[in-house]
């Protein structure tokens, strides 16, 4: 490999010193001393941080490319996040505003295995949005989460995943809970997928997929921030009939949610990305939800689309703009507008599941 | 366990919204549901996210007390920092401020099996401010950095660490540098001890201590954010001979240095933290350096204390000012100032320890 891999920051700073700043910031990100300390001529001309561009964004606010050795990554994930944004992450008028990985690292990585194709095969949906809810709350025991299944289930949902606070705590231990909701689903007769989160290590990720596995689950959630990049993509690399639901917990960094939802989790493997959709109980901007969306979806170094999954506080009564906006190849999760329906949920989940499926361009 | 965790949120916000504010965060750190729809008992009473109090810190920040049930972390790193910040790290006008954890959780988590006192066994130090330094730049072969090591280890250095940009690159790969590093330092006849970063997945990062275990070694560096708490911990855990030393890379969410670095990291077991000091490459406040390492060492829930290991642009000049500012309890860690000496590293290393070791307290 001799490509480089491109990290474009934004940086508040005084005009008269973001020249200097820039080069601060390519050296702190690959050899992190003192350039004129170093003799060695391939460090020099290869490893250094090159600033390849620089952009006056107005109100004190510059754009800064900067392009790093390929090799410098190792091929590993955790390695690549070092690189982009480890030290820099450290300084607070610094931001990861966009990623450029170069061809032979998409080869490296491989994307999602499955995507948007396999996520609707796997529910028999053709052309139309896919659907989700969230099992919750945390606290109760397995047998209750399970009757939610059982609801969601009956009301139609495509795929039904655990809350993302649904670890492997006493109340409704993983294994109890994952016996408990498949029971229910497959007792209810439906063709839902059961999501559940996991949790812990990457052993006790791996035990829980054996578990998984066992009761026929092919489709899994993890939050890749929280468990590190390099276990997120082993997992991926190690198992390859599993789909991967990309949660966003922990990802508030000072990185953009297009690079970091966008682009590295569906670089290193995730078959669908959860983000908080605009309007919701987020921040995000529809610009960020649209370009978001687009980076899980668009044409880029061969790789699967990733199925883009807004959600945060969103309802029934946004179906039809939510899928003007994302349009089919998407996922819509609907978690507490549903539960809130309380006795109403098989209605309130089958008028879901219908109007999503009225849209259907298959 | 029914004790309970306490997250501290500092919030930007209008004072006629804080209240509702508080409730919507305790809820999302929580069920993540509307609260009128939870029947159950246990949960109501017990799992929902309270807000203990609220405080106008002027300027429109307000900061919010919020209790969570121990219950709900499951025992689990991971699941710890996504209750403590999950989803509202989404939030940009949320910062986590400070955790408290109960004393059953100290109990579960452990903190540093090592610590101060044996870090300075393990080099003949008495009661003396422990000296570091790094070897870099990434892109040299593993036989340059190993005489690099060789010089710091003539020069008397106690701690020889990896630059955290050195993780298993084709250009000195982890097990070729173990091996090249530490012939080095046995050549040398002194008595430092060599710090090889980790890097790679769970498994990756456990194959290479077995190969550091091997070749003598029994101090490691980790990047708890790039591998993820729950992997962080877990080889804490499985390894009790070995000593782990924090890198902060990837440490800069909106969470408070003194929570993260201070906190978490000693919690899980981080027998010493590196951090940017203040007056350096970084925008750390002396006050924050001076929270950070008292949160490192004080008596908290018979935890052992961390060794605070300021860094980041520090130079011999800056020995004095800063033994007077962290103490005895302490490693000072210079790395391209040393380097940036070349010809006269030997001196420049040996002056630097002497200065160290003129503070002996012992």
């Amino acid at each position: 490999m001799s490509s480089r891999l491109i990290a474009t920051y934004q940086v508040c700073c005084d005009a008269g010193a973001i020249e200097a700043r820039a080069r601060a910031i390519a050296v702190e990100q690959s050899v992190e001393m003192p350039v004129a300390a170093i003799d060695d001529e391939y460090v020099r001309s290869k490893i250094i941080g090159r600033v390849e561009s620089l952009r006056d964004l107005h109100h004190g606010r510059f754009e800064v490319r900067i392009s790093l050795a390929t090799e410098s990554v190792g091929c590993d994930p955790g390695q690549l996040i070092n690189m982009l944004f480890g030290n820099s992450s450290l300084h607070e008028d610094i931001t990861l505003h966009d990623i450029e990985t170069p061809d032979d690292l998409a080869g490296v990585f491989g994307g999602p295995r499955h995507g948007m194709d396999e996520l609707r095969r796997r529910v028999g949906a053709q052309r139309r949005a896919l659907t989700c809810s969230a099992l919750k709350p945390q606290g109760l025991p397995a047998e209750k989460l399970a009757e939610l299944a059982g609801i969601f289930g009956q009301g139609g949902i495509d795929y039904i995943k655990d809350d993302h606070g649904l670890a492997n705590q006493a109340y409704a231990p993983f294994t109890a809970r994952v016996a408990a909701i498949t029971h229910a689903l497959r007792h209810s007769g439906c063709g839902a997928r059961y999501v559940p989160s996991l949790s812990g290590d990457l052993e006790s990720m791996r035990r829980q997929i054996a578990v998984a596995v066992d009761a026929g689950i092919d489709t899994v959630m993890v939050a890749p921030m929280i468990m590190g990049l390099s276990n997120f993509h082993r997992l991926v690399r190690d198992h390859p009939a599993i789909a991967f639901v990309a949660h966003p917990a922990l990802g508030g960094l000072r990185i953009s949610p297009v690079a970091l939802l966008g682009k590295l989790f569906r670089l290193l493997g995730a078959d669908a990305v959860i983000f908080p959709n605009h309007g919701g109980r987020f921040g995000y901007s529809a610009d960020t939800c649209r370009r978001l969306a687009q980076a899980l979806r668009e044409n880029r170094q061969s790789l699967k689309p990733s199925v883009p999954t807004p959600a945060g506080g969103m309802s029934r009564e946004r179906v039809p703009e939510m899928l003007d906006f994302y349009g089919a190849d998407s996922m819509l999760l609907i978690g507490g507008a549903l539960l809130e329906t309380r006795e109403r949920l098989v209605e309130a989940t089958s008028a879901f599941v219908a109007e999503v499926q009225r849209h259907d361009y298959g």
